[in-house]
């Protein structure tokens, strides 16, 4: 199966009435997290992100979401990971980055969907702060919602394995037949 | 090189004067971070720990240090991976379990390390409420203060990769050299 069957038949596309953490309503929901918790489906993810990620140091993403994606990146391409947390650290080592340096290191940031690209511009700030490199940003699915030009505009390229179109087009194709 | 040796060359142990979470003094510091985002070392780590995995349905942990872990396990052994949120959920879905679906399953429990267990015994709780089986806690470090006795009391057996005496030897030798 493509990787974009396999979303699929993960139920990775959820349609109703939703609203996204950037306050807008959405007729469907984008979720990886049962796809990326298969070890057959994050294999998946894994070699086609690996692919991408030819000539980096380091390969990084914002908790949590990203997490099963950078390590399962990290151990096919054996690349050492990084993990942006979340908001201010206020606890324990009041790191924001956990796991490898990333100063002057060419740094493969991957998230896991890309709407707005918020939380990834955040990451990519994080990581810029802390001296890493940061030219590109590969998500397993992207909405087009704004994520390449918000991220376009911190000279950063996205790149999808899979767009939610492809995904739209295969969920209804699945449901006719 | 063994694990012990590979965690000692990470830098997993540091001496000095810490507060650990649970409020106690300790004369040393066990961080295993750094080690679990070296894929040479987390591939050693999830070997060791499906060796003691089999029979089991799903492999889980509480976020965030047991993730890359929990994930590398499930990928080595080709188990579905469930990551359980600290904390009561209010936003998102509210779900404190992320993944796999652990109702009726056999769940393989695993941390980076074990002190008093205060996390991995809210992990527990959390994972039985939902449905799961959970009979073994395995931890990368024991360090020996509590964890197995309170796990043991839960019904619940704590095997460890390496105990922190075995680290904290090699430490010493090492300074020797």
């Amino acid at each position: 199966m493509t990787l974009t069957a396999e979303l699929v038949a993960c139920g990775a596309v959820r349609f109703g009435s939703f609203t996204l953490t950037s306050g807008r309503q959405s007729p469907y929901y984008v979720d990886v997290k049962q796809a990326t918790s298969r070890p057959r489906v994050l294999r998946l993810i894994a070699k086609e992100m690996a692919a991408k990620a030819k000539g980096y140091d380091v390969v990084a993403g914002v908790e949590l979401g990203a997490v099963p994606i950078l390590v399962a990146v990290g151990l096919e391409a054996d690349l050492p990971m990084a993990i942006v947390r979340k908001g201010e650290r206020t606890h324990g080592t009041g790191k924001r980055i956990e796991g490898s340096d990333v100063a002057n290191k060419r740094v493969f940031l991957v998230e896991d969907v890309t709407t707005t690209g918020k939380s990834v511009l955040e990451g990519l700030r994080v990581l810029r702060e802390a001296g890493a490199n940061v030219d590109k940003v590969c998500s397993v699915v992207d909405r087009a919602e704004g994520a390449t030009d918000a991220l376009a505009a911190q000279q950063c390229r996205l790149e999808a394995l899979v767009s939610a179109k492809e995904l739209l087009a295969m969920s209804a194709k699945g449901a006719t037949h």
